[in-house]
């Protein structure tokens, strides 16, 4: 598993007139996370765009615990826990202090310009290989 | 089951480079589909907040079949399944002409100004009572 | 002048905590208007792109005189004074019944792909020519 | 004059079709300087809603010269260049570099929670005393 932590600060923008984050703003969040994912791993997220390859959300789950406030100190943890494919999975948590507010997760495709399926880049793959070994020929 | 349909433009704001719908700008749609769904069934969402109920999000999922794009003319179809109680699930999809592009769910929670969960008012199930009839005692 | 009016009714994610619609919730507006305005005098803004143009903000001005809140039932109000030539300048107004909530203006540039400002496309003024005619080269 | 000046850093959803970040996109960043700026003299924008003062923008103006990207490394420099008192009037710059990309200011009212304008909290007017003088009599 790898795992990046960066701090996140709800702008005031980000509120609601419930006087909590709305669970719109936690969205672009995520995209945060996960580009600071692959910096973390050598790997920028400007970098795919220039190969050629683009990596749309197909699904996004969203599980708010607790409400976030303006102006919190907190903490998004992203997680990749598999070798990705020609999909990758990413889990979520939100922290403010030991206080889990928010879990999610997101897939997304690895795509080409003509938004059809393809496999991640070698050298991305070749950066992960450390953390998930590829596949021996008859686990495929 | 209750269904409200609304019309829905993407924005030029809510695309992003990749030239779709940034998925994180689907979420506040959902909201207009909810609102509508209550309207057309003589609530409106401003009441519950005025009677000092508030709808916040406990969970949002949504699964993205095809991408949407800058000024497309969709359909927001929202779905009440069944009666709510302390907690109310709705059911989405979005549609580009016959091509279902997004499902999507959301749980709200009836919480009260000090965000304990409550029942929704009594007024509100009256008014679902011919579509979703009250459990008889046996089933509760 | 050429004037366009739409309904714009704020959402729910659109207001922040202090309880009205938040000063960031009102640019996106305003795209909506000048695309309305537009479409009115048979031009898409999907069509200056598919022909190789864009138009970017250069100058956004937006005066709050008085509040907006969610739900709201709202008319944007969007105006061009001028023949448009390499820049594009527009008024907008933000109504509630007869109260001016909002005033603002934007000024854009036609430009290439390259970002290098371009005179607006024939078929463009072409259709704008009866409202603004073309100066005479004396003018120029 | 007083100065902040914080590090932004474009977000994928706060970039549009034209491939560069969007002008509604900046105006939640604007808030982000004068939180910062607040904060690094004593005070907080939480204290001022926890007095039962609110700052609604009454204007606000962009002036975009050139365009920021995705995941630039931009820095807000926020200004006041005078002691506030019913309103407060701030300057915004924003740079990649030594290239000035964005130039802004907004005008916000001290109000109470009936939308009546205040003057500011003596303990805020205090805390910029050393940099404002408090004017003469005659110079009210």
């Amino acid at each position: 598993m790898i795992t990046a932590r960066v701090p996140v600060t709800p702008r005031y923008a980000e509120t609601d007139q419930m006087g909590f984050v709305s669970e719109a703003s936690y969205l672009p969040w995520l995209e945060i996370g996960r580009s600071a994912l692959l910096k973390q791993h050598g790997f920028d997220y400007r970098q795919f765009e220039a190969m050629g390859y683009w990596l749309p959300v197909l699904e996004v789950a969203l599980t708010f615990h607790h409400p976030a406030c303006y102006d919190d100190e907190l903490w998004l943890v992203t997680k990749m826990g598999s070798r990705p494919s020609f999909r990758i999975r990413l889990e979520y948590e939100i922290w403010r202090g030991d206080l889990l507010l928010t879990s999610a997760h997101t897939i997304q495709a690895f795509v080409n310009r003509s938004l059809r399926p393809v496999k991640p880049p070698p050298e991305f793959l070749a950066k992960l290989e450390h953390v998930f070994p590829r596949p021996s020929r008859t686990e495929i």
